[in-house]
Order: C-alpha cells, then structure tokens, then sequence
C-alpha cells in the first residue's frame, strides 16, 4: 500500500493521507470526505465501524511517520470553488514559491489561527497535500482553504475589486501599517530563498518590513509570515 | 569519521559541527575557535590555508545533510561566563523543555533578528549543538549564548534583582503589555505539547496569550515566541 503515498497516485485519486488517532478524527468532523481508514487494535475504538483493521506490521509499510501512529485516513479534499470575488471579502494570505513542506505546515496552522480562510498559492509552490505539510498543519489543512493559481492575474482581479495588496520586504513600512487593514486586504511572502519574485512585486502596493534589532541575514518564512499575521490581527476587524 | 556526529564526541571534545561554506565563513569569522575544517575541491577558497582537503566521497561520509555540503567545520563554543546578574541587564528570552530541533534552531534565529543576545533554557531542551538545530539557526548560533540551567533558581535570582517575568500562557493579557516592558524583562516559553511546566509557571509574574480569531488548538511553539519577540521589539527600548 506504499503507493498511498506517491504524488501521481495522490493526484489521479485526487486524495490525500493523514496519519494518527487526532487527524484522523479531525478528519471525520471535517466537511471532507473520508475515502478510507485503516487502523490497528489499540486504536481508538469509534473506528472499528467504518476502517478497516489492519497488522502494526501492514501499518507500517504504508506510514510515512518514523514512528507509524494507529490509524491512518485517506481523505478527498473538498473542491475550491468560490469566486476570487468572494473570498476577497476576507483577509487573504497569498504565498509566492514556498518550498519547504514544514513552513508551508506552519503557515497554514498559523493562518487557521489568525481566522485566515483563504491562501492563494503559486504554482510553484509545494504540494499542500504532500505528507510533511499535513502533519504540520496540526489539522489546520481541513479548514484552511489553498488554492494553487497563477498568482499575478489572480492579484490584478483583485486590484479591480480594490483590495490594497501588501508585501514583505527587506525595505518597506512599519507593519504596524497593518493595524489600519480592516477587512479585506491581501498580505504577499515570498520565497525562503528569494523573497517575491519580481512579476509578483510589481502588483504589490505596499512594502513592509520587520525591523531588525539584532544581527542575522533574515527570518524563516513562516515567522515572518506569523508576525505580520498577528499585527494584522490586531486591527479593528475584529 | 562518522564519531564527529556523535553526541558523546561533541560533549567530550565540547565542539559542534557545521556545514556549507556559509555556515563555514560564519564560523570563521565569529569569535569562537574552529577546531578543524575540511573542505572538497570546488569549496571556497579562502578554506585551502586553514582546511583539509578531503575527497566528496569522504565528505559524504562525514554529512549530516542530505546533499552534502562542499566545506564541514569542527567549532568549539565560547564558554558561557557572565553572571545572571549582567545578563539580566538585556532582554532574556528563557525556553522550557523545547525538544523539536527545528524549532530550537528557528528560536535562536529569531531571537539573534531582534537582539536578544543570550537563552537560557532548561536542561530537558533539545542539545543546541545538535547538527539540526545549528543548520536551522542560520549561523546565528554564532551569535546568541544559549545557557542550559535549572530555571527556577535562576528565575529566582533574576526576581532578586527585579526583572519582570513573563509567560506565554493560553488565558492571559495581550502581547501588547510587552512594549511597556523598555529594557530588563525575560519571556519565557513552553514545551510544544506540555506549555511551561508547574514549577517555572508558579515563578512567572505576567501571563500573556495570543488571541486566536479562527480555529486551531495552539501555535508552534517558534511562531509563538516569534510573536512575542516582535511586540516586545516595539518597545521604546529600540
């Protein structure tokens, strides 16, 4: 059953896996259907009447943790099909070539967090279904909704609809100017290596930067993005 | 010369590994003494007057990192000698049982951005010199003094001398407290699945707590002490 765990098979199936007892129950309440479960004796018990029971031993073939859990669910995710016009009426995370599956995990867990409903991904970005970004989303994959685009269009639609789109920067404005955000607006991070790629920047309309108190060259992708997340929750919005 | 990995070599010889010519250059130019170096032909050349030559095949041997790097050094610490009470005089930051190297080596990155320039952390922490956590800090481990110690005796000492303690909590006040707090205070931040332990809880004076406006149970413990470190840098004390 190691196939579960291939992109190609996670792709034509259009699935995903979550692994252990709590995403897996996560998984049931969510509105996402749950196409399989397996589980081992040991396992939480509300499973018997819809997984199937499978060895430690079978468990472990098709876990990709490195200590395999109990349960395991393979689980459609549901279909992004709301208007770029309506999800703009919220405060929108948009994440340009994000490569490392643990920050993706912790963006998504963060964005959950700060009521963020919505990200808009590049292309480029890694697979939000990929294993290690589930695990890390703490559950958070089954609320937030990720949507994989081409992200310039999708940021001159929004532009039409007036959303003020911002950017994190090395040179750029306090992010207190966030605080002023109060509903809907769009907050653009880049890349861990390069930072916005330079089509993108040029649809940004404000640049914001974190001060630097101390000394090192940068900070992780994920922090910077919990920072100014947690300044925009500080705005009137809520 | 698979033993330069081994924590019981690291602790014996007191030094710690570091790989890739950045890292390297960090290392080198940082006041801490670099025991020895190795580097590949295709390495920086600044390296061939104080490294070894070894082939990329020994190096391969020798990597922690799942494509090795073309330079490794061998870097002993400074020794920690400043009192508690001089330390005292700055912004602390204290950690309580983190065991995730990832998160770890992200606290210490963020911390060195906004100048915090010594940790003290309890001796259940992850080993700072462990290969992850110092590739994750991004070279700042050249930078900030990590101090392993029992932290009730040293929150003691450190209420003797009136620093503020403040604690990142799921019921507390805003982060926003901390900008008030202009030079001498010590956050200190919890295990990821336990929070702060009894014991350090019963000496913090000032609970905090980020407000979540959507869903998820808790944040990663690095994004949290992110946030924090960020309100507490809008302090007037910059």
């Amino acid at each position: 059953m190691r196939f579960l765990h291939s992109k190609k098979y996670r792709e034509e199936k259009q699935v995903f896996i979550v692994e252990g007892d709590k995403m897996v129950r996560e998984a049931i309440e969510s509105p996402m259907e749950v196409v399989q479960l397996y589980y081992c004796s040991g396992s939480s018990q509300e499973f018997e009447s819809i997984g199937t029971l499978i060895s430690e031993k079978e468990m472990k073939q098709i876990s990709q943790l490195s200590s395999s859990s109990p349960s395991l669910a393979v689980v459609r995710p549901n279909e992004f099909s709301e208007s770029l016009q309506t999800i703009a009426e919220k405060p929108l995370l948009i994440l340009d070539s994000i490569r490392d599956p643990g920050n993706l995990g912790t963006i998504i867990r963060t964005a959950d967090w700060f009521g963020i409903e919505t990200i808009l991904v590049s292309k480029d970005t890694v697979d939000c279904f990929n294993s290690k970004v589930v695990q890390s989303t703490m559950g958070s994959i089954f609320r937030v909704q990720i949507s994989y685009r081409d992200l310039v269009p999708a940021m001159l639609e929004l532009k039409k609809v007036e959303v003020p789109l911002f950017g994190a920067f090395m040179d750029g404005d306090s992010p207190e100017i966030l605080s002023n955000v109060v509903k809907r607006g769009a907050l653009v991070i880049g890349s861990e290596s390069f930072g916005i790629s330079d089509a993108v920047k040029r649809e940004i309309d404000h640049s914001i930067t974190i001060k630097k108190d101390g000394m090192g060259e940068s900070l992780n992708a994920a922090v910077a993005t919990s920072i100014l997340l947690y300044q925009w929750s500080l705005s009137p919005r809520n």
